[in-house]
């Protein structure tokens, strides 16, 4: 018998759905929920509520934005000949964090992955395609992750490029080596063999 | 420059709030939120709102409930003459869950801990006192964890029965020894020494 009071045990449950929480974990959370500041909690609850209601996704790049037009584009300071075309929202924040990159961005809304039935048709590539024919663009960053999806997902948008035949666009990737504290000895493979591919003048 | 929405921001702030979740957890839960089904999070966000408003603490062994007596206290079949003495809620629900457990609880709301500032009388050990004087009781499991703080407060409880002098009541501790599954060679010290102490007839 769960001796949990109905109200607690249906908020571990909806917390359960949330990939990367398991009944423990959801379990804890619950209690720290339990036990923390009224005004702690009941903030959380409206906020998960309600969040969704300002959040829009930007015309240009599809980032998330309050916003028809995400602070980046609508930056006149910003360059708006470089695109760095990215799987999903966090990943612009990572590179705003990261790096002094001063183009913008594409989100692309995930990456082609027919396991999970997603295809080019549901992500933006159209979108970009478009906005590089209708757009003076210079260079185009493709970051999607380094894995197999990425990998995919970034040879479809450069054939994509290619049939668009404009001859001016350079398209570029991230380098792929050896992260930085890295071991040699425990290094995989393939990182290996990419990072020894793509040495440089020392 | 963070380039999320404020709301999107607002909630990654507060789930870091919580224990156990870190900048990127927290990240990912919300952009989980986000793209989950809206009645999904506007659920969880009226859970979470509301959920403690039902909640109220068993009058007789402080265990979480939803009406003034819990179900397990409200139990006739119980026997009410054993009590398994625990640190929190959940302990209850592991013991329900894992054991044919038939005697009743008492919650102590936490352990004896100087560093961070819980002393006796912050705990329901007085009332655990009262509940022993008041009642027939023939059997007392201290079921506090194994570690050095639940030790401490076992070691209280102990102290305190002793002064009530009521002989009748045994006094049982959980048994240590080596978990199902566990490695001899990867055992501790401590647990190997408990275990080997404890060694009952083949």
């Amino acid at each position: 018998m769960n001796t949990l009071p109905i109200s607690l045990q249906k908020l571990i449950q909806n917390l359960q759905r949330i990939p990367g929480l398991g009944p423990k974990s959801s379990a804890r959370i619950a209690m720290y929920l339990l036990k923390s500041p009224i005004k702690f909690t009941k903030d959380l609850g409206r906020i998960i509520e309600s969040f969704r209601d300002e959040i829009k996704y930007c015309q240009i790049c599809h980032n998330l934005s309050s916003t028809d037009i995400c602070p980046v584009c609508d930056d006149t300071k910003r360059d708006k000949t470089l695109i760095c075309i990215v799987e999903d929202p966090l990943d612009i924040v990572a590179f705003e964090e990261g790096t002094e990159y001063q183009g913008v961005y594409h989100v692309l809304g995930g990456v082609i992955s027919p396991v999970n039935g997603v295809g080019p048709e549901d992500l933006t590539i159209d979108d970009l395609l478009k906005r590089i024919r209708n757009n003076v663009v210079k260079e185009l960053i493709i970051a999607t992750n380094p894995n197999m999806e990425g990998e995919a997902t970034a040879m479809y948008i450069k054939s994509g490029l290619d049939k668009l035949k404009i001859l001016s666009i350079k398209v570029t990737r991230l380098a792929r080596g050896l992260p930085t504290g890295a071991d040699l000895e425990y290094a995989d493979k393939l990182t290996l063999s990419r990072a020894f591919e793509g040495r440089t003048k020392f």
